[in-house]
C-alpha cells in the first residue's frame, strides 16, 4: 500500500492526524473546505513538530509531503488511509462517506474520528459499509497513543488487521472493540467525571481549579500508567480484586455520587471482573505490581519535577525547604573554604537506575552537574543572577567510575576548587556512599553571557565569592586522579 | 510542636501515613489490634524506602523511631498529629475519637483517613469536634501528595493552618474544602467512572484490560497533569471555555454514560465555570498551555518508557520497528569497518532541555551512552548476551562540550573504536547536527562479568566482531582531541 493519507475535515483533531501521518513519512492529502484550515493545520503541526519528533529516541522518517486539495474526490487520489474529522452532524458525515467512497480506493481504511457515533450509524446507506469504522483519537492526536478502532459487524476482517498495523506503525495503539456503544468507551469515563464536576461546581462545594488538583496530585498520576482496575487490583492487595470488590461494592448504593443508575452487584458481576482482572494482571504477584506502579509514579512524578508542574511542582517547593539549614543550604560567605564543600546529599531515585538497579552511567553526570549548579548557587550565580545575563557553562568534564551504586543509596559530593579566576572556574567532585568513593567528576567551566554566547567575566560579588574558596583550596591536597587524561591503552 | 505521630489503624492506609512521617524524620507511634499490625506496617515501610526518599533531588532528614503501643492513650502521648485508619463504620470512628480525646494533647491535629464520612459525622459527640477533619489521602500514600482535608463548619480555624503546612512540609497538598459533601471530592469521581466502568463489563462491551488501555493510553496521561477543567479549557481552544461548553453542552443529554442525573445546563452554570476557569488558567494563553501540556505529556510519556509500561511500553515498540533497516540496525559482520559507525540518529526531546530550551549537559553523556549501547549491540553484546552474564561497563568518559542544541534538532552520533582487544574497548563518538560538531566523548570500557563485577574476557564472536571493526578503525586518523587531559589552567 501506499503511505498516503488523507485528511477530510481539519481542525484540531484532523490536523492532530494530518501531523501524525506527515511526521512518520507518509504523504498527507487534506481537505477543507474552511478557508482557515491552512493556517490553523499549521499551528497544530507546529506544535507537533515541536514535540513528536523526539518522543523516541530513533529518528523517524523524513516527513512526507503536505497538499490541500479543492475536493474530497482530489484528497482521496492514491490514499490507503482515509480520516474523517468533519463536525458532528449524522448527515455530514453520510454525505462525506458518499463523496469519499465514489472516488477512494476499495480497500483504503476510511476511519472517522466520531466522538459519539457508533460505527452502524456512520455506515447507514454507505457503498460499502465494511470499509468505513471509527478511529477514535485523543487530543493532541499527535502525541497520545490511543485510538479506539469499532467496526461494527460489517467490519472487513483483513481491513482492520491493516488499520492497526498502521496505527503501531505510527506508534498508536488501536483498541479493537467489538461491540459498538455511544461514545465508545473513554468518553463514557469522560462524560461521567463531566457530569459529576458540573453538580460539584454548581453546588458550590469546589471550583474547577480545585477538582483539576484533585484529580492531577492523586488518581490520574495512577491511572496515567495502570488504568482503573489494575489500580484496585494492587490496593486490594493479596486478598485480591474479589476482596476489594467486596469491600467498596455497597458504595453503589451510596450517594458517593450523583449518578445513581448502578448495575446490579451480583455475584456474577464480581466473578466476572475478578476473572478477567486475572487475565489482565495475574502473571504479576501484587508485591511485583506494587513496585511497578511505584517506579511508574516516581518516574512520572520526577519528569513533572523538571518541568516544574503539578504534583512537580510539590516536589520542588518540598525540597527548597529542605534545603535551608543544611549543608547545601550554604551561601556565599559562610560557604567553608577549608575544606571540600558538600554539593549534594541525595538518594538515588528509582528513576535513575537500569533493570538491574544499578545507576545508570548518565546519571553519574546528572548529579555531578547539579552539585555543579549548587555550588554556582552558592558563590552567588543563582537563578536571579543567570537572569541578569551570565552564567557558567561546562565545556570539559572527565568522569572516572570508580564503584556501583544501587537506587535508594544516600549519596554526598563534596567539591574542591581546582582553579576559579577571571572567566575560569575549575571543579573537581568526589562521589561518595558513606566512605566508599564512587566516581570523580573534573569539570571545566567558563562564565559566558547569555546575550551574546561568548566567554565574559562574571559579576564582581560572584567572582570575589569564588576567588575566596579557591583560595582557600589552593591549599588542599591536590586531588589524586585530577588534571589526567584518560588512561592510554597498554 | 513536637515532630511526633500517632498513627490509630495500620493497614495499607495507616502504613502509609507511618511511612511519610517517619520518613520525613517524625517519630511514629502506632496502635492496632491487630497482630499482624508490625508486618502490615513493615511491608508499606519497605515499599516506601524503596521509593520515596529518592523523590527529592535534597535527602529527607533522617528517620525518625518507630513504636508500636498497646492502648490509643499510650500511643497519642505527646503527638501533634493523631490519624485515624480504623475501619469505615462510624461507630468504631466514634469510638475511636473518644479515646483519643481523652488523653492526646488538644491542640493536636486529629485527623481522619475516611473516604466516605463527612467531618460532621465523624465530629458527633466528640468532646472537642474541632479538632477532627477529615484527612483523606489517596494510595499509596508515601508517593501520591493529595490529601482533601475537610474540616466542616466548626473547624479551628489555627488548627486548620497548622495542618496545611504539616502536610506541605511532608511534601503533600492539602486540597482545603470549605463544605462537606458524601465521598469529599475524588472519590465521586471514581465512584462515577467506576460505576460507568461496571455497567460496560457487565455488558460484555469492554473487558477490564481494554477499559485500563482506553484510561492509560488518552486522557489519564492528560489529567495527570493538568485534570479535567483545564485539559478541556485546552481542546477549546482560543475560543475559550465557553465555547468548548456550548460544544459539549448538548451531550448531557445523550446517553453518552448509563449515568443520567445531570445538572440543568444553563447560562449561569457556564458562566460560573467559565470564571472560574479563567481565575485558574488565565495568566496563560492557550498557546502556552498547548506547549506546557505538550512538555508535561511528552516528560511523562518518555518516563514511562524508559519503565517500559503503558503508553512508554508503545513508544519501545516503535522504535524497535523503526531500527530495522536503518543504519543503526546494522548487526556484526554488517558494521562498516572502513569509517566511523552510525551510532546515533535521534531529535532532542523536550525532556532533555533546560527552560530555556538547551540541551541540558547531562544529556550530552546520556546520548553517548546511548550509542555506546547501541554499538555494543552491534558487536552482539546486546540483550541476550548480556543476560548470558558479560557486559562492558564504562570505567572513564571525557566530554568536550564544543556547541550548543536545542530541542527539536536531529543529532547523529558516529563512532570510532581506538582501541578493541582483549576486555578493553576505547570508544570515540562525535556528536553532530548537520556539519556541526556539537561535542566529543572519549570512553574508555571494560569487559565485566555480571556475576562477579571483575574484568573478563568477552565472548569469542563479540571479540571477533570488536577486533574486526578496531583493526578497520586503526586505519583512520587519531581524532583531534582524543587522549588528552582537561586543559590545564593558563
Amino acid at each position: 500500500m501506499s503511505k498516503t493519507a488523507a485528511i477530510i475535515g481539519g481542525g484540531v483533531i484532523g490536523g492532530g492526524w494530518a501531523a501524525r501521518f506527515l511526521l512518520n513519512g507518509w504523504d498527507v492529502r487534506v481537505y477543507d473546505p474552511d478557508p482557515e484550515a491552512e493556517r490553523k493545520i499549521g499551528e497544530v503541526l507546529g506544535n507537533a513538530r515541536r514535540s513528536l519528533p523526539g518522543l523516541t529516541d530513533v529518528a523517524l522518517p523524513g516527513e512526507g509531503a503536505l497538499s490541500f486539495h479543492g475536493s474530497i474526490a482530489e484528497a482521496v487520489q492514491g490514499a490507503a488511509w482515509i480520516q474523517e474529522s468533519v463536525p458532528e452532524r449524522l448527515e455530514i458525515k453520510h454525505a462525506t462517506f458518499a463523496e469519499v467512497q465514489a472516488a477512494c480506493a476499495p480497500d483504503a481504511v476510511i476511519g472517522s474520528s466520531t466522538s459519539g457515533f457508533k460505527p452502524s450509524e456512520l455506515q447507514q446507506g454507505a457503498a460499502r459499509p465494511g470499509q468505513i469504522m471509527v478511529a477514535h483519537p485523543f487530543n493532541p492526536v499527535y502525541l497520545l497513543p490511543l485510538i479506539e478502532l469499532v467496526p461494527g459487524d460489517v467490519g472487513d476482517a483483513a481491513l482492520i488487521e491493516r488499520a492497526k498495523a498502521t496505527l503501531a506503525s505510527l506508534g498508536m495503539h488501536a483498541l479493537h472493540l467489538k461491540k459498538e456503544i455511544d461514545a465508545h468507551v473513554a468518553d463514557r469515563f469522560l462524560e461521567a467525571v463531566w457530569r459529576e464536576a458540573l453538580w460539584l461546581v454548581k453546588d458550590g462545594i469546589a471550583t474547577t481549579e480545585e477538582i483539576d488538583d484533585a484529580i492531577r496530585y492523586g488518581f490520574g498520576i495512577r491511572w496515567a500508567q495502570m488504568g482503573l482496575f489494575e489500580t484496585y487490583r494492587v490496593a486490594g492487595g493479596e486478598a485480591g480484586m474479589k476482596h476489594f470488590m467486596a469491600q467498596f461494592g455497597p458504595a453503589l448504593k451510596w450517594p458517593w455520587t450523583k449518578l445513581m443508575d448502578v448495575p446490579e452487584f451480583t455475584d456474577e458481576l464480581v466473578d466476572l471482573i475478578a476473572g478477567q482482572s486475572d487475565a489482565q494482571s495475574g502473571h504479576h504477584s501484587i508485591r511485583e505490581l506494587e513496585r511497578i506502579r511505584d517506579n511508574n509514579l516516581v518516574a512520572m512524578m520526577r519528569s513533572l519535577k523538571a518541568q516544574n508542574w503539578g504534583a512537580g511542582a510539590l516536589i520542588a517547593a518540598q525540597e527548597a525547604a529542605l534545603k535551608q539549614g543544611g549543608p547545601m543550604g550554604a551561601v556565599a560567605a559562610d560557604v567553608p573554604a577549608d575544606r571540600p564543600v558538600v554539593t549534594a546529599q541525595r538518594v538515588v531515585p528509582l528513576d535513575w537506575t537500569d533493570y538491574n538497579g544499578h545507576m545508570t552511567e548518565s546519571r553519574y553526570l546528572h548529579a555531578f552537574a547539579d552539585a555543579t549548579d549548587r555550588f554556582m548557587e552558592m558563590i552567588g550565580c543563582d537563578a536571579e543572577y543567570i537572569s541578569s545575563g551570565g552564567s557558567y557553562f561546562t565545556a570539559e568534564t572527565h568522569i572516572r567510575h570508580l564503584d556501583e551504586v544501587h537506587a535508594g543509596a544516600q549519596i554526598e559530593i563534596t567539591t574542591q576548587v581546582i582553579l576559579g579566576a577571571g572567566k575560569k572556574m575549575h571543579l573537581w567532585h568526589e562521589m561518595r556512599e558513606g566512605d566508599r568513593l564512587l566516581a570523580t567528576g573534573e569539570h571545566f567551566l567558563l562564565h559566558v553571557s547569555l546575550e551574546t554566547r561568548k566567554p565574559s567575566v562574571p559579576g564582581p560579588a560572584v567572582e570575589a565569592a569564588l576567588v575566596r574558596i579557591a583560595e582557600g583550596h589552593a591549599a588542599l591536597p591536590k586531588p589524586e586522579g585530577a588534571g589526567a587524561a584518560i588512561r592510554q591503552p597498554g
